[in-house]
Parts: C-alpha cells; structure tokens; sequence
C-alpha cells in the first residue's frame, strides 16, 4: 500500500506491506485523515517519532477477526493503545499507560496510509448521521472536550481561549454549551469568523497584545485556556487569569516554554494539562449538530500529493487540511469550500 | 526606632519614627523575627520592595485605638492586608486583593524593626501554651498547611516534597498529618533528620538526582511538592509525578523557569501555585503540639546584627535565623540549640 513515512525530519512516500493486523485489532480502510498541529511538531523531532504519521481519521473497517460484525462499519479510533494490564487499562483508560503506543505518535503506525491496523477496543463506530468529513474532527473534538471533564465548568465562567488554530477553535465551539461566556482571541479575522458565526464572543489580536484590550471587555479570566500552539503563549496567559483561577495547558511543543513561576505561587493559579478525550462525548456533539465543524476543513487532498498537503496545513493561518488515500494517483486536490 | 532598610540590593540599619497606627491598625512591637527565603529573594530584587522588610513575626500590642482589648497580647499576623472593598476581601480572603499591600514584601513595612503597624484585622492571639520561639513559625507553617486546603489529601496518597529548606520541611511536617505516605527529599543528612525524627521517610540526594532512587522506594508520586527554593526544581518535578498527579509550586525566585509543557499537556499535569495559608490552623498545630518546630529554629540575633544574620540565613544548609529587636545594642547571639 502507498504509506506517508516520517523519518528524521524527512517525509517519504512510500510503498509497503498492508499492515496485519494483530489478534485484538483490526484492519481498518483509511477514508480520510486530517493533519495535525501534533504532526508538524512529530516532522521537527516532537516525540521522536519515526513510521507512518497520522492519528485523526475515519475509516472502513476491511477484516476484524475478533469481532466480524464491525467489517464494513465506518469508525474513528482512540489513539492510544494501553498494554491492557496497569491499573489504567484497567480502569479502563489507557490514555496514561507507561508502556501504550500512540497511533502515529509512539510506536505505532498511524492514519497517512491506505490501511491503519487499531485494537478494536479503540474503535468507535460513526452514527449516520454524521458524514465522513464531519467524523474526521472526531478526535481533535474530543481533545478539546477533554476540558470540559476536567474542570467544572459553569454557566457564569469567564472563559477565554487563546489562539485561532484548529484545536483553538474547537475549544470555542465545545465550551460554549458549558459557559455563556467563552471568548475566543486570535489573529485570524477569518478564523475568528467562523467562531462567531456560531455565536462565540472573539478578539483579533496583533501578536497577542491582548491583555488591555482583554480587561476592558470581562476583567481578568475564570479559565484561560492556551492553545496558541507556541512555547511563549504561556506568558500571556499567566497576566490574563485571575488569582486562583485556572489554566488549560493544551500546546505540544517540542521547544521549552519560559515560565515565571513566582507569579503562579503568589496568584495561586491552576495549570492543568489537557491531551485526548472522550471520542463518543465527540461524536454525540457532532451528531447532534450541536457544532458545526465542516468551516474547520479546508482543503482534501490525495496521498501522493502529501508533501504539498504537509506544507500547506503548516503554513500560518491554514485550518483543517486533510487527506483522502481513496483517491488514485495525481487527481487534484479540492477545496471543501 | 531601629530598623532594617532593603533597598535596591542595599541593607541599612537606620532609625525611623515609630510607626503612626492607622485607624483600624494596631502598633505592635517586635519580639522576634524569622528571615525568610523571599527576604533573601527580595534583596535580590524579586516584588521590586523598597523599606522594612520581615514578614514573620511575633509581637506585642503596644496600642490599638480601634480595640484596646488587644493592648499586651501576644500576636501573629496575616501578611495580607486587603483593601476592604473587592470581591476577594469581601469574601474575608485578602490574600489575592489586586491592591493589597503585604507587610515587608509589597508597599508596607515589615517587622525587621522594633515596632511595626499591622491593620487589627489582621491579628491572630498567640495561645499561652504556644511559646514565642515556636509562635515564630505559624506564618510559615500556615503557608505549608495552605497545600491541605487546596487539594483533597488522603491518607494512601504517595507525596514527596522536594527541597529540605525550611518551608520544604514544615510543608512534609504539615502534609505527614494528611498521608502516611510522605516522603522528604533534600542534600542535607542534619535537616532530614528533623523529618525522620517526626516519622517522615527520608532521601538524601546530590543535587536532586533523585528520580532512580525514588522510583525504587515508591513510583511516581501522587503529588510532588516543589520547594526548593531553585528555578530549576520544576524540571525534575515532572519526571516523579504520575500521570495526572499534582504537582505544588512553593518556590517563588526572582528568576524565570524553563519549563517542558508538553510533558504537562500530554501526562495531564496539574501544577499548582501555593502560598500563604490559614494562620489560626498553624496555631492550632503548634498549640496542640502536632508538629515540633524548635529544631529548625538556628540562631536569633539582635536588631544590630542584622546583617551577619541575613548573611546567616541566605547561607546554603542554613535553618531558621531570627531576629530579636529588644535585645538592646550589640549583645552577642545565641544558638538556639
């Protein structure tokens, strides 16, 4: 099968063997997987990731022998794989197992591929209702919901989501049905544009010089949350919350962050971080319409133009870029818009 | 009076009138003192604080217009003093007050002196049975009880506090009456011998190289306490607690940390500030005689010799020096032990 491999800071299409898949696991069809903020960071040495990237797709699945019944299912997939036997498994949230693989980011062949084999326990099936484009923000959805299970949200909240990107975004949109009072700040007036029409307060910032404007409108924040996906976004944040308030910490970066931590002693401030989340919490937000996700999507293009599809989801300013490997050959790429 | 004058990484000993109490305040002398790691940060430009400094003390009331009930008592005091109006001092916690002034840290006087001016309200009766030396403490050992009233403790809880400084030792005193499970790290055999005499499990490192020596007793840790006073503590932090765990942020230094966010995104960190706490629960402890704080009480110095004292306390190994201002002229020291 055609394959995206990442190596060393190269990507190389590639030929190899379809994936067998493992006693527990399945052989799923990838239908269509999106490019992550995650995967930019993988290409400049985050995790040390060698293989086949890519962990946000929906696919078909081909065989499951260990359980037939979801042959021909449409399904997305939790991406970590727990060794099934430290006190997380068993709790039954494999997401912080010592030994788990991570499709596409640890140990584990991900979604840039025609197949992808997945332990069935971290498949779940798409309802109908929701189309194969809106289930590709399934996972990056669920990580931003993952704060709404963290932190006891309430109506009065003043929530402020710092940075316009994708998973900025969805923050928006999810927290919203939690808070009357999310406000989203960015430097994108079309990003912020697509907030607001689903009725979200934003703020265009130059560079996040945020803060007077920020206070004039809500004072200090209840929640702040950085999703700048930059190691200095932290700073900002730091001024813009109040005394013991809290902090969502969701950048992955591969670079340090410099952090005066005098001022979260003195403020008593909360920094919590926050990764994946509950994939059915996701798909039920989607099958309910309760956000509207398809203004995220961009652009589809076929695996063999991954490289031009790379650069272009890495590019400032781009939102969900996204890859279909049903796609033969050089056919054009199109625009979801 | 006599009194000791930071400014701008200057001491001098000076004389000052005596303070005027304000209406609501009372004027207190000083009976002794502790120097503090942030007074050594202060001189060193952390809070950009110019005048007295010295935030822990016991005195004597010597005059309160606006409650005369308090003339000879002996007293402690919040270091917080509110404005009276916000949200926060409304809600009877001045501590996070956006424009409190705090005594010897921020627009206040402090007790390096021999008489200071204190608002009542701030005031806390020392009980008989609490002896001056001991009273001394209830500052510091309020702000490490403040980690027991900002998270839910339990008794299986595996906690380590790093740093065998003064507050690092007060905060395993303090958390050994939540957890059975506390564990103190620190460089120095003699102060870690103050936690094992109390029942507190010890591990003596080289320069926080603790991570192997730890795992073996104990895995990852529900919650680390960093205290040890350095801006790199955070780091090693991250790598003893689990996933999920809480992580304690005591140390206020002048300088910035780096920091690896992502570790904290991806293990879903909660990292914590922590400051000055509840100052009657300390004296409840102290009275109750739950924790022995004598041995970590050094030397106590007269006004005059405050400078040999400050040298004293910011010496690496050093344990609670204090200052007695009615020692008259420059009669000589005394060890406490």
């Amino acid at each position: 099968m055609k394959a995206v491999w990442f190596e060393n800071r190269k990507i190389t299409l590639t030929a190899v063997p379809v994936p067998e898949p493992g006693e527990n696991e399945a052989l799923v069809k990838i239908l269509l997987a999106g490019i992550c903020t995650t995967d930019t960071e993988i290409y400049q040495g985050y995790a040390e990731f060698s293989g086949i990237a890519g962990h946000e797709f929906v696919g078909q699945v081909w065989q499951a022998p260990a359980d037939s019944g979801l042959v021909g299912k449409r399904v997305v997939a939790d991406i970590n794989c727990g060794c099934g036997k430290c006190d997380w498994c068993l709790c039954g949230d494999p997401r912080h197992c010592e030994t788990r693989t991570v499709l596409g980011i640890r140990g584990k062949n991900g979604a840039f591929a025609e197949y992808i084999a997945v332990p069935v326990q971290n498949l779940h099936v798409v309802p109908d209702t929701v189309d194969t484009l809106r289930a590709v923000f399934a996972e990056p959805l669920a990580a931003a919901m993952e704060i709404t299970q963290q932190v006891h949200i309430t109506n009065s909240m003043r929530i402020l989501v710092l940075g316009d990107g994708k998973l900025g975004l969805l923050c928006a949109l999810g927290l919203k049905h939690f808070s009357s009072r999310v406000m989203l700040a960015g430097r994108h007036a079309e990003k912020l544009a697509i907030a607001e029409n689903q009725g979200i307060d934003t703020l265009q910032t130059a560079e996040y010089g945020i803060r007077q404007a920020a206070f004039r409108r809500s004072g200090r924040f209840d929640m702040v949350v950085e999703a700048t996906g930059s190691p200095t976004g932290i700073r900002e944040t730091l001024e813009l919350v109040r005394p013991e308030g809290t902090i969502i910490l969701k950048t992955t970066s591969h670079k340090p962050s410099e952090i005066d931590l005098s001022a979260v002693a003195v403020n008593e401030i909360h920094l919590l971080g926050s990764r994946c989340g509950d994939i059915d919490l996701a798909l039920g937000f989607l099958a309910n319409n309760r956000i509207d996700v398809l203004p995220l999507a961009e652009k589809i293009y076929p695996l063999s133009r991954f490289t031009e599809a790379f650069a272009h989801a890495a590019a400032r300013g781009s939102l969900k870029v996204l890859i279909d490997p049903t796609q033969s050959g050089e056919s054009a790429s199109f625009s979801v818009k």
